[in-house]
């Protein structure tokens, strides 16, 4: 079915490893990779620490088609992804004359002073191109094979939006769901039975509780829409056979 | 201050990488480590794929006093955590009478059959312990540094809750958190100020937007919690003298 692309995500931020920000990037930029054709095989979430952040960045970028990472490219001194990630990539960092640009723009029409700090927004590794921000002035970077976003969810949210349908991918993964309330320990041998059917897809199974009653949702992965559903299909008549009711689309 | 011990979490599952599942076991288990003294360093996201899970384990193993690990430690041909971390530690996976015990009495009082599937989870790498649960049968695995956690939050708050205070930790890091309606470039340099003045401690600056309007939250963080206060007062003085009422315990 063609090659599969790969991306990694870094996430950079001491409030997400101290417990303080629930992160929702993950699930936000998993989604719309799956959208492109590109699967994440990978998520760091690392300390604001450049150290960290070089390894991390170096590792995942040479094992994966694209990296993204989230988190640290605002004014304050606890931002410093660009300069770590000049730091990986063995370039310096350099004012970018467009980002710049943006800056005055947003604070002349924002009222505010472009300030030292607020420049800062304006540096990116050396060869550097922009990703635009329709939400606030300044805006996300792309050097290399690694996109640097905002943390703020939102932020990321209009930046991947510009991204849309720009990054090479392959076939994306389609997922057809079933549920059922069964403990998912019931049917673990039904489960075996129908992946070897089905050796193109991947069938991953999630327990829940709910409304006092145990259940689980079954999820075909495959890249092929019709085969996901051929074996979505027979699970949900294996487990209607079984005397557990099966839920199109899950629970 | 003494030493500073660290953990790091390695979340396995194919559920949070493809988007389906929004995580909430970082927030859940950094939030329980600084109550014992220990700081979360690193998370990673890794999938259903044993190699990887391997080469993250022990990476992560070596590299903290503390290594958890949650999902894949339920029945189905998907859990394959406990194989992963016996090859990760070159020894065999074993049954364990106690989990064989306890998995028994569980399936006796709900009224299930201890099939095959569901023996698959007193399987333990050699030489583990047995972490007890108090939501459902299966019990979560201590095994050298490794914490073997359930993927379902609540069952993992359960485990952690029986964890309490059984980990080896220095001081806990306490937090101040003060915040004000101001972009967070606006006072750049003033925390950095602050900073200097106060180098045992280290200040996250965390924008948002809330009713319309720009702020910002200063976390200050410290071993000393006269530090951390003296500190956060001083930059609440500081905020509200540049006309940025501070607001104690942030917005």
């Amino acid at each position: 079915m063609g090659r599969i692309y790969t991306a990694a995500l870094c996430i950079i931020g001491d409030e997400i490893l101290s417990g303080r920000t629930q992160d929702r990037n993950v699930a936000q930029i998993a989604q719309w990779l799956n959208v492109q054709g590109i699967r994440l095989a990978e998520v760091r979430v690392v300390p604001d620490v450049e150290e960290k952040i070089v390894k991390a960045v170096n590792e995942l970028r040479d094992e994966n088609d694209y990296l993204f990472t989230t988190g640290g490219i605002g004014p304050t001194h606890d931002d410093i992804t660009v300069d770590a990630i000049a730091a990986a990539l063995e370039v310096p960092v350099v004012e970018h004359p467009e980002a710049r640009a943006m800056l005055e723009n947003y604070y002349a029409r924002i009222g505010g002073e472009l300030t030292e700090a607020r420049l800062r927004m304006a540096r990116v590794p050396e060869g550097a191109d922009l990703i635009p921000n329709p939400v606030s002035g300044a805006p996300g970077i792309k050097v290399a094979n690694i996109f640097i976003m905002a943390g703020i969810p939102h932020i990321t949210a209009g930046m991947l939006e510009g991204l849309t349908g720009t990054l090479e991918g392959g076939n994306p993964l389609v997922s057809e769901t079933v549920g059922a309330f069964v403990p998912e320990s019931e049917v673990a041998d039904m489960l075996r039975e129908v992946m070897k059917r089905y050796p193109d897809t991947a069938i991953g199974s999630y327990p829940f509780f709910k409304d006092g009653r145990v259940g689980s949702n079954f999820v075909v992965r495959a890249e092929d829409g019709e085969v996901a559903k051929r074996c979505a299909n027979e699970l949900a008549e294996k487990l209607d056979t079984a005397g557990f009711p099966s839920v199109p689309g899950g629970i």
